[in-house]
């Protein structure tokens, strides 16, 4: 059974996804989560800004590791990266280019204007790096080589992403594809 | 001589580029640009959705321009890419990670909601990709391969900015600097 306080979530990470933090009221939140106006302080006594921390975190933990089952669905890593990269477009065409990565929109909108929110989103960053850097010195991949690999890979899915969601093509995410397979398969040499 | 409209597109490009289009209200506009509220619709009667069309294409002019300078600067193309890495990572440094791509919070935040500036943020990531296939090309890499190359280095440096912004660390721009120069090196070959 879903929560009040897991559909204000859920309903959060769709509409900061879609249209980031700015632009979505509590009362959309709320609408959208069929819950009621006290609820909100209720769950989040800390308001918006907690509600944003706490989606932050969420959406985090539940898009890595959705990345991170991609890659382990495909025989080895160089082809779960390029897989990765290929799934990322699929799932953004079938949503009309609305559905990219849950934190990005949101980071870009905090960086310079709310410390609390700017840490929360560094901490998702930080953390998939740290998983991809892991995943990727596992194969074989040297440590410090593998940090920078990953910081390269995450780097150019969310540039990726900006691109094919500005122009509706995949064409960003679909040369990405390839070229950070090729940077996987030239480390594992 | 700074006209009124001047010195309101560039207020407009300094703050949408820190805090969004969304988060900026026409009013603190025209108290940065220090201009009266009627010269808003005597300059933009169009609004706000005008004024942002307009910055969006400056800034994109701007920008691409910057980056393009930035690589010319050194004797070859795999050293410039690699330089306007650096220069963007310091860059950002220096504005205490403020001053990244003027375009891309933009570009998110209207991928989804404004048709026509998802179209104008669509148009200079088009720009920036035409003019590096152009660079890449004329420094003798096959057409395909060149256009394939120009989508993951501009993904790979707005995906870096994001991560840069956020965590408050260029690891991501210099990760990606030494990336892509490999893969151009790779590409002339």
């Amino acid at each position: 059974m879903t929560t009040t306080k897991d559909r204000i979530l859920d309903a959060s990470f769709e509409l900061f996804r879609r249209q980031g933090l700015t632009g979505t009221g509590i009362k959309q939140i709320l609408a959208q989560a069929d819950a009621p106006f006290g609820s909100l302080y209720h769950h989040f006594p800390g308001g918006k800004d907690q509600l944003a921390a706490e989606t932050i975190k969420r959406a985090g933990a539940y898009y890595g590791q959705l990345v991170a089952e991609t890659i382990a669905e495909h025989p080895d890593v160089v082809s779960g990266i390029r897989g990765a990269f290929i799934s990322a477009g699929e799932a953004l065409e079938e949503t009309g280019y609305a559905d990219a990565c849950p934190v990005e929109t949101v980071a870009l909108e905090v960086a310079s204007t709310n410390e609390p929110l700017r840490q929360a989103t560094a901490e998702v960053f930080d953390s998939w790096v740290a998983a991809l850097t892991a995943l990727l010195t596992h194969d074989g991949v040297e440590p410090t080589k593998a940090r920078a690999l990953a910081h390269t890979i995450i780097s150019a899915l969310e540039g990726a992403f900006v691109l094919a969601r500005a122009t509706r093509r995949t064409d960003a995410l679909d040369a990405c594809a390839d070229a950070m397979a090729s940077l996987v398969e030239a480390a594992l040499r």
